[in-house]
């Protein structure tokens, strides 16, 4: 497979995308034909495999490299003799955060009929902001933690909570903005910190010694055939113990390229995962890898996030990565006719 | 203010698109500077003023005018000396259903940083997909219908109902493609029917007699201050009695261009819908004017659905449509730094 990976991105997490995608060209190798960079801008920059450096982006230099614009059939490299499409068999949008998990990204490539690997604007909108994905578990019987969702316009008041909390802008991954807060005396100053990143928070007890577990997994093609589908499941992990999850060490996460141990959990709980994974990815995240992360508290499982799009498509989960990111099951494009029938009887009526 | 009217797209709705952005011509006049049809192909098109007739699309004469292209600083003309930008104001979306409705036209509108009037990517989804209106009206502490979801993937079996049941494709408006379900002996067939609309389908009760009710409505500046706002509602509409909700009849309902009788309704239940209203507008639907459809049952309001572009933007309900447009409150783009702090930190410690 021929594969183009989108990364970059006018977000907060322009930079963790970037060491994502060098991350994913170390393990796919020449699957990849064509790097496509997003920049603050929004402008799209086709970049040479060589240059796939963090500094390459980090010093600008990016900028000497061919603009390109995304329209029908793709991507397109522009000269003077007109544009020439850059061909590849699919798209794999890693653009983490803003633009990529938002919805837009996603928009674009739906709109323009580009086979991609990735969430459609609906599990986008779903899965990035973490006030609907409650809607989502709620509606699917899944547990969560209990919450305060709080807007800036509305500016409700919070009172009677249980300290410590955590807050969390409500529109961001990466656990960037993310604050523990102790005593209510200081709850409006870490708001208005959290009001930085976004126009809404959550608000959620902060449970010490919670079990944290991850689990990526899609929907792909059994065998060879196009109709009949199956799961591939990643190995559960638990990720390093952080107290507080500090951006920096996140970051440095989206850089994996090694495969990760397993999580020393009963086969039980790894198949109730497995059973709420499909759950929730079923039909909504259709053509995506994603990574669900679970807490588990008194043997009960609940559902913390999901990651539409995990830090190099948690390549490092998976037994056979490449042959799976073969197999993803992409929607297929509804046709829409248009016959301008009701148009046509009312000229006749007139 | 100088508008752009946008209208078409490509979707079941794409003719009642068209009937709808005619009507608002008559009504707003010379405030629409420029009128940008998107196509069944998806391309969009300037159409000259002369040209708002449905016959000109039905014909397909429309795609002898100048084909442009939306990008940074929004739509452009294409010529031998390069691109042009058409100047506007601010741009009104008035793609009814697919493109318009699902997030697609608003992800291109947010990414581009262009000034419109119209429901966000968050808003679109929310309420384009009528399964997930039902999670927000949850949440939220609306009264919704009881229902059943299906997804064709799933295809699950659905027994015990009683009948009659309206039957609906989850994502399209207008009324199209709903049926009703008498005996359970038609399930399959309609189900089949409802499933070339739509993969999913939403299942309720249909009830006899009751009450529906329509109200729209936008958050604006107050006065002539951009840092306040208030609420400006449209009378109560019933609409027209129809036992069964006719695509052809709704269709006609889109080109309305006369005001409506204000509905026969106590002002207490007025009120009771206002509150509700501004409970779901707040703050999803900043930026755009919506309306909500309610039905009342012994006394209790109950939310129907949510129409974030409503035919001829319910401009027919409203005392002072022209004043009321021109005051709609459009969401602040955000700034983000990208500041490549993190890379360079991680290079120095190389």
């Amino acid at each position: 497979m021929e594969y183009g990976l989108l990364f970059g991105g006018k977000s907060y997490e322009h930079e963790i995308s970037i060491v994502s995608a060098i991350a994913l060209k170390q393990v796919l190798g020449t699957q990849i034909a064509h790097f496509i960079f997003l920049d603050g801008a929004h402008r799209f920059y086709l970049i040479a495999e060589k240059d796939m450096r963090s500094q390459f982006f980090s010093s600008g230099h990016y900028k000497k490299c061919p603009e390109i614009v995304l329209k029908h059939q793709g991507f397109h490299t522009q000269g003077l003799l007109g544009s020439k499409p850059i061909n590849m068999e699919s798209l794999i949008n890693l653009i983490h955060g803003g633009d990529g998990e938002d919805g837009k990204i996603a928009s674009f490539l739906e709109f323009y009929g580009i086979d991609f690997i990735g969430p459609r604007v609906e599990a986008c909108v779903m899965s990035y902001n973490k006030y609907f994905t409650k809607m989502l578990a709620k509606e699917k019987g899944i547990k969560t933690l209990p919450y305060v969702f709080l807007d800036k316009r509305e500016g409700s008041a919070i009172k009677g909570l249980s300290y410590p909390l955590i807050i969390k802008p409500n529109r961001l991954g990466s656990s960037i903005g993310i604050s523990i807060l102790k005593d209510e005396k200081d709850i409006e100053y870490v708001l208005d910190e959290v009001f930085e990143f976004d126009s809404q928070v959550m608000i959620e007890p902060f449970k010490e010694g919670v079990k944290e577990y991850n689990l990526a997994g899609c929907m792909v093609k059994k065998g060879g055939d196009d109709t009949e589908s199956e799961f591939v499941f990643s190995v559960v992990e638990e990720p390093k113990k952080r107290d507080f999850l500090g951006f920096e060490e996140k970051y440095l996460d989206f850089g994996r390229t090694q495969k990760v141990k397993k999580a020393d959990i009963s086969s039980e709980l790894e198949m109730q995962m497995r059973a709420l994974f499909k759950r929730i990815y079923n039909p909504l995240f259709v053509g995506a890898i994603i990574r669900c992360d679970f807490f588990v508290i008194n043997d009960e499982i609940y559902l913390n996030e999901i990651n539409p799009i995990p830090g190099s498509l948690a390549h490092y989960l998976f037994e056979d990565f490449s042959s799976t990111l073969e197999r993803v099951i992409l929607p297929k494009e509804v046709s829409i006719p248009i016959t301008y029938h009701y148009i046509e009887q009312i000229q006749k009526a007139k």
